[in-house]
C-alpha cells in the first residue's frame, strides 16, 4: 500500500487560537506553527494553553521540521515548550525569525534552537515535502503561506493573510504565486477562517493613514497610540503620520521597545533619524510635537494603558489635552476591561478614539470576499478551512461550497481530526486524543478540571474551614473550634454569622462516644453548609477537620 | 432663597445600567426607575447591583413617587429593594405595569405596593411636578418619556428611544409632543446615551422581518429563535413570520413563558388562535413547520440556549436539520460564552445564525444621528446625557454641541453627582457619597470589595490551610499537621508536593520553647508560602492555623 498523505490540526477538540498543524508522509512528519491561546475567562489562574502535541510524542524521530508562517504569538508563542520536547530544525522568514529569538531568548532557549531563515521565492526540500514560501499581506511583515509538495499532492496552507491592495509595506499578497500553484494542480486548500463571518472585504491597511492624520492633526497635545507590540506596520504607519505632522515619538512598553529596535536592525522599520525618543527624553518636547505608542490596548492590568488609565505609571500620567487611540481589535472576553480603561482615561481628561467611534483599526485577516477570491485563485480539489471557532469554520465551509467545491471535498473539523488525502478522495478520520494543555506559573499541563472547577466554586462563595478538637472517648468537641474564612463574608462585620457557626460545630460534634472522626468531619460539614445556606443563601466551599 | 431644582442619577461613580434618576424640588423628590445591573466579570459571585440610595435614605418622606419608564430589567429590577424602604406609589404604563408586577410577585411584595396606571398623554399632578409622559419607540412597548413640568422649568427625560420609523406595534416615537415641548421651552433634556459611540441610525425593527422570512424559508427543519425574555415587539415578528409560513410557535423559558402570557391578557401581543403550542405538544409536528422562541440569548448558563447546546434540557435537544437563530445584542462580557454556545450548537448539528453572519437583531436604542435628531427638535436650554458609561455620555455631549448647545449648559457626570438647575444656569454640585450595592443571595449590600479581592486571590491560585498542633513548653509541632487545600494543585496527584509541605510546616513550627502560638502560624504561613512559590510559581491563599 502507498504511504498516506494526513494533514491534522493539532490541539484538543474546541480550541482555537494556537493553530498548529501536521503533516504526514510515510514516516515524515512536518509541524507548521506552534502558537499559544489565552485562557478564556472560565480557566481560572491559567497563565496560557499550548497545544496538546501527544500525538507527536512516540513519533519523535518522525518529526523533520517546524516551519513558522509568521511572527504573532498564537504561531510562535509555545515553540519553547514545543523544543523543549522536540529536537528539530525551526524553519521562518528574517522578522519572524527575530521575533522568535526575543522569546525564545527570555525563556533561555535560544542556545540549544537550531533556527534557519528563508524568504518567500525559497524553495525547501525536506524530506519528501518541497516546501515553497510565498508572501502574504497581515497585520504584521514577513509573513507566508505555504505551497507544499508531497508525493500525494500539492498542498497549499494560506497562513493568516489578507489581500489588501494597498498594504503599508507596498507588497500585496503573491497572487502570482497562488495562480501557479493552481497551473499545477492543486490538491488541498488549507485556509484561514478568522473573519469568514464578516461580510464583505477586510480594509486596506492604508485607510488608517488618513485617521491618524486627523486625530493628530486635531489634537490639541500629546497623542497616544496603543496596539499590540508586535503590529510592526501599525508603528510604521503612526511614524509615517507622525514625521508629517512634524511629530516625535517615543514607545512604552517593554515588548514594544524591543520589537522595535529589532525591527528596525532588521530594516523593517524605518523611522527617521533624531525622531525616536525615549519617555524621559520627550517630556522636553512640547505636547502638540508628541505620539507616544504604547502596548497594552487589551486592557491588561500590567499594560501600558491599563496602567495610564489608572495612573500606576511609573513617569507616564494623563494630562488635559492628551487623545488616546486604541488601534486594535479587541479580543472577546477583553471587552469590558477595554471599556473600564476608556472611562477611566475620559475620567482622567484624555479624549479617547476606539472603534466604533472612529476606524483606527482593520484586522489583518480576510473577510469572506477574499476567502473566496482566494479559493478562487487556487481552485483547490479539497478544502479544509483552519484557523478559527467552529462557526467560522463552519462558515468558511459554506463559502467554499458557494464557490462550486463539492460538499464532500470539503472537511470542517476541529482540532484533533485526522484528515486523510489521496488522489481519490479526502476522509476524516479517527479523532486523536487530547485536550487542554494549560500553563500556569511553571506547571505546564498540571493543572485540570477539577482543579479548575474548585477554583471556580471559591471564586463564588469562598471557603471556610472548620477545625475541630474532639475526643473520641466521650463523643464530645473540646474547647473552642477554628473557623478560618475567606472570600465568604467580610469577617469582622460578621462577627454574629461566625459565632453562629461555631454553636452549629459544636454542636455537630457532640455525637455518641466512640464515633470516628471522619463521621463528625461529615457531620460538622453538613451542619454548617446547611447553616450558611439557610443564613446568607450562599454557598461556600465548607470543609472540616477534625483532631483527635 | 428660591427653592432650586436638581437633578442626581443615582448610584456609585462609574456603575451604569441601573438607571435610577432622582429629580428635588424643595421638598419633594421624584423617582425615575429602579433597576439593576449585571455584574462585571470581576465581581465574582455577586448576582445583581442596585442602586446606591443612601442619599435618599435621611429624606424619606420627600419622596413623593417612582414613575418607571418602561419594564426591562435594567429599569425595574431594583423596584423590590425600594419599595422594601420607601413606601411609595409607583406610576408606570399598562405593559410595564405588568412586567412590574410579575417580580414584585416573585418577591413577594406584590401585596403592600400601591400601583398606578397611566398612559401616554395623561398628565400626572404629583407635588410641585406636573408630569406628561409621552410615547418612545424601544425594544419593549409601551415605553416613555417624560416631560415634567417643574416651578424652576421643565424638563424632558427621553426613557430608553429610538426613532424607528416602521416599528413592530406602528406606534412611533412622539415627535409632535417633543415639538410642544419644544414651543414651551425646555430647560433641560436628559437623553438615553446607551449607543451614542455608533455613527448613523440604528435600523429599524422592520427590517428583520425579511431575514426572519428568509431564514424561515430556507430551513429544512425547526427554528429556534433565542432572545431577550422582555423583548415582547421581537417575539411578535417572529409570531407575524411564522403565520405566515404556516410554522406553528412554541415558547422555552419560564420568563419568557410567562411574559407572553401576560403580554397577551393585556393585547401587547397577537398569536392567531391554535399557534402556540406548548413543547410537549410541539413535538406532535413536522419540525418544518416548528418555531421556537427561547430565552438564554446571553449564554446564562441556566438559560434554554446554553442547555440545549450542552445537552441539558429536559425536553428539547437539538437535531440535524435544526436552525438556532440567536436575536440579540451580544452584552459586553458575554461575547465568549455566546460564542462557545454557538460552536457547542454546530457540534450538535444545527446551523446558527448570528450577527455578523446575518442581521438577526437591532438595537433598541438611538444612535448619533437620532440623537442629534432629538436634540434638535428639543432644543433644550440645557443638556444632560444619560444612560450609559463615561464614554457614552463624552460622545453624546460631543453631539450636543454639533448641534449647538453652549459648553457650559452641557453637564457630563457619572452616577452620585448633584446637577444643580435654575433659570439661568446648570451648575455640577457636590457628589454624593454612595458606591456599589451588591446583591449576592439573601445579603444586600454586604459583600464588599475585601471580599472581592479574596475571591479574585481564590480563584486564581486556591488555598492552603495548614493546621499543626503545637506545644508551647517544648517549641515543637505534635504529631502530624493538617493540610487542607482546594483550588491550587490537583491533590491526588500532588502527593510530592503536599507531603513536601509537611515537611516545610513541622520545621517551621520548630521553635524555641515558650514561642506564641500566633508567631508560629505567622513563620508557618511565610515558610509555606515560599516553598509553594519555588515549587509552583503559583501563590495560593496560605493560612496557618496552630493549636495549642
Amino acid at each position: 500500500m502507498a504511504a498516506r498523505l494526513k494533514i491534522m490540526p493539532m490541539g484538543g477538540l474546541g480550541e482555537v487560537g494556537k493553530n498548529m498543524m501536521a503533516i504526514e508522509y510515510g514516516r515524515n512528519i512536518l509541524v507548521i506553527d506552534a502558537g499559544l491561546m489565552f485562557p478564556e475567562s472560565d480557566m481560572l489562574g491559567i497563565d496560557y494553553i499550548i497545544p496538546d502535541w501527544s500525538y507527536l510524542r512516540d513519533k519523535k524521530d518522525r518529526v523533520r521540521a517546524m516551519i513558522i508562517t509568521h511572527g504573532h504569538m498564537d504561531h510562535i508563542g509555545a515553540l519553547h515548550h514545543f523544543l523543549a520536547e522536540f529536537d528539530v530544525p525551526v524553519y521562518a522568514t528574517r522578522l519572524t525569525r527575530g521575533l522568535i529569538e526575543v522569546r525564545l531568548r527570555r525563556e533561555h532557549m535560544l542556545e540549544q534552537a537550531e533556527l534557519y531563515t528563508f524568504a518567500p521565492g525559497d524553495v525547501l526540500e525536506i524530506g519528501p515535502f518541497t516546501i515553497e514560501p510565498f508572501h502574504v499581506c497581515h497585520s504584521i511583515p514577513d509573513t507566508v503561506g505555504l505551497g507544499i509538495t508531497t508525493p500525494a499532492g500539492l498542498i497549499v496552507h494560506s497562513g493568516d493573510f489578507k489581500l489588501d491592495p494597498t498594504p503599508v509595506d507596498g507588497w500585496p499578497t503573491d497572487l502570482a504565486k497562488l495562480a501557479e500553484f493552481r497551473s499545477r494542480g492543486v490538491m488541498v486548500l488549507l485556509s484561514d477562517s478568522t473573519n469568514a463571518d464578516q461580510p464583505g472585504t477586510t480594509p486596506s491597511e492604508a485607510v488608517l493613514d488618513d485617521v491618524f492624520r486627523q486625530i493628530m492633526q486635531r489634537s490639541p497635545g500629546r497623542v497616544i497610540i496603543a496596539t499590540f507590540a508586535s503590529l510592526i506596520s501599525r508603528i510604521q504607519q503612526v511614524v509615517d503620520v507622525a514625521a508629517q505632522q512634524e511629530r516625535k515619538i517615543a514607545i512604552a512598553g517593554r515588548a514594544m521597545v524591543e520589537n522595535t529596535k529589532m525591527a528596525r536592525e532588521l530594516g523593517y522599520l524605518n523611522i527617521p533619524q533624531g525622531m525616536l525618543l525615549n519617555l524621559q527624553e520627550i517630556k522636553a518636547v512640547p505636547p502638540q510635537q508628541v505620539v507616544i505608542m504604547a502596548t497594552g490596548s487589551q486592557g491588561e492590568p500590567m499594560g501600558i494603558l491599563n496602567r495610564l488609565a489608572t495612573a500606576r505609571h511609573r513617569s507616564l500620567r494623563i494630562q488635559q489635552g492628551d487623545t488616546v487611540v486604541v488601534s486594535s481589535h479587541t479580543i472577546p472576553g477583553n471587552e469590558e476591561t477595554v471599556h473600564a480603561v476608556i472611562n477611566r482615561l475620559y475620567q482622567r481628561g484624555a479624549d479617547v478614539y476606539y472603534d466604533p467611534v472612529a476606524q483606527v483599526h482593520v484586522s489583518g485577516h480576510a473577510a469572506q470576499e477574499e476567502q473566496k477570491r482566494l479559493l478562487n485563485v487556487v481552485r483547490p480539489r479539497c478544502f479544509v478551512p483552519i484557523h478559527g471557532e467552529l462557526r467560522h469554520l463552519k462558515q468558511h465551509g459554506k463559502l467554499a461550497r458557494e464557490v462550486g467545491i463539492p460538499q464532500e471535498n470539503i472537511a470542517v473539523v476541529e482540532n484533533g481530526y485526522e484528515l486523510i488525502l489521496d488522489q481519490k478522495r479526502l476522509e476524516v478520520g479517527k479523532r486523536v486524543p487530547g485536550g487542554y494543555v494549560f500553563v500556569e506559573g511553571s506547571l505546564v499541563g498540571e493543572t485540570g478540571p477539577a482543579v479548575l472547577d474548585e477554583r471556580d466554586k471559591l471564586s463564588q462563595s469562598g471557603f471556610v474551614v472548620a477545625v475541630v478538637h474532639y475526643r473520641r472517648s466521650t463523643g464530645r468537641p473540646v474547647g473552642r473550634p477554628r473557623v478560618i474564612t475567606s472570600g465568604f463574608v467580610f469577617a469582622p462585620a460578621a462577627n454574629e454569622l461566625l459565632s453562629g457557626a461555631e454553636r452549629v460545630i459544636r454542636k455537630a460534634a457532640a455525637v455518641q462516644a466512640g464515633t470516628a472522626p471522619e463521621m463528625v468531619e461529615h457531620l460538622v460539614q453538613q451542619a454548617l453548609s446547611d447553616f450558611f445556606y439557610q443564613q446568607t443563601r450562599s454557598k461556600p466551599v465548607v470543609i472540616a477537620t477534625v483532631l483527635e
